[in-house]
């Protein structure tokens, strides 16, 4: 197994809940600075932070379930609310809004308007291609697709690129029915 | 300025003031796994996350003196003690015990039974020698740098290694006198 990945079935986090957020914050530099460094290229920096957070969406998506006593989402509207509302509120302390639905209801924007990630940093003129905060819409991505839906996420608008306010595009690619237990006894 | 490294003077971290263990967690874990994936040997992971933590490390010293209204300390004794009981229980939620002082006062154990940092997580067998929570003596030797304390930090008993406890051995290596900044006036 590799090192760093939770078991899953374990306990997780029994006794801390919180962590202070500089030291978070902190931490998710050192990572984009060692990304930088290792990396040749800014676009493969903003693949690598993005499957980072794919990885870390696929295991958030248990403990949010088991802790936060949502039901079942009847869609990916509602499913788009309670990521923003309550996911983000669970796991970074605040909330995003969710805007500019298309009339299909399967491509709708987050925003937020403030981010811990983001607190003090700028970024060079040599990293302008960067999505500093790419691990977040690889989370989403990664928690989505635990709930059977296969998304495309992509900034739309990053304070770090001096745009007001940071906008996730949340798009659903295919909704992927989820396998019927029973189907065999009917 | 690289990216990622916080402006000093900055009104850090101003609205969101924790964020949840979970997600620290899990993005702890993706930095140990794409250093064991970028450099060879396990040895050079233990360097690059204890530098990571040594450059955390000098940047939480301003937030810690701002917030905690700890009075400067006498000593390495008490700074110690004020690491183990105020730094750790502010930044990760848990404290350390102080514990196993030489008779000089210059060198102690900081013993943490529980550490957020490890949830979950074990280690293949090809990772013997890894020092996972590395980042930590990193912290606290930077830090300790900043108020003028050299230090040399080392893991005595890990839990990923099958110890009962996590025990950093702090070494005291030099205390550089502060600069009186009277003394061109005398």
């Amino acid at each position: 197994m590799a090192p760093g990945v939770p078991r899953s079935g374990d306990a997780m986090f029994a006794s801390v809940e919180h962590v202070n957020v500089e030291i978070f914050t902190l931490t998710y530099g050192a990572i984009v600075r060692q990304l930088l460094a290792d990396l040749e290229e800014v676009e493969e920096v903003n693949k690598q932070l993005e499957q980072m957070g794919y990885n870390i969406g696929i295991r958030l998506v248990d403990e949010f379930l088991a802790k936060c006593n949502v039901l079942r989402c009847v869609d990916f509207r509602e499913t788009a609310e309670v990521i923003a509302k309550v996911g983000f509120k669970m796991f970074l302390g605040l909330s995003a809004s969710v805007t500019n639905w298309d009339a299909e209801g399967t491509c709708c924007s987050m925003v937020l308007e403030d981010n811990p990630l983001v607190d003090s940093v700028e970024l060079p003129d040599t990293c302008q291609g960067l999505y500093y905060c790419n691990i977040l819409s690889g989370v989403i991505r990664g928690a989505l697709e635990m709930v059977s839906m296969k998304t495309e996420v992509t900034w739309a608008r990053d304070m770090l690129r001096g745009d007001d306010a940071f906008e996730l595009q949340v798009k659903l690619l295919k909704q992927v029915p989820e396998e019927n237990p029973y189907k065999d006894d009917e």
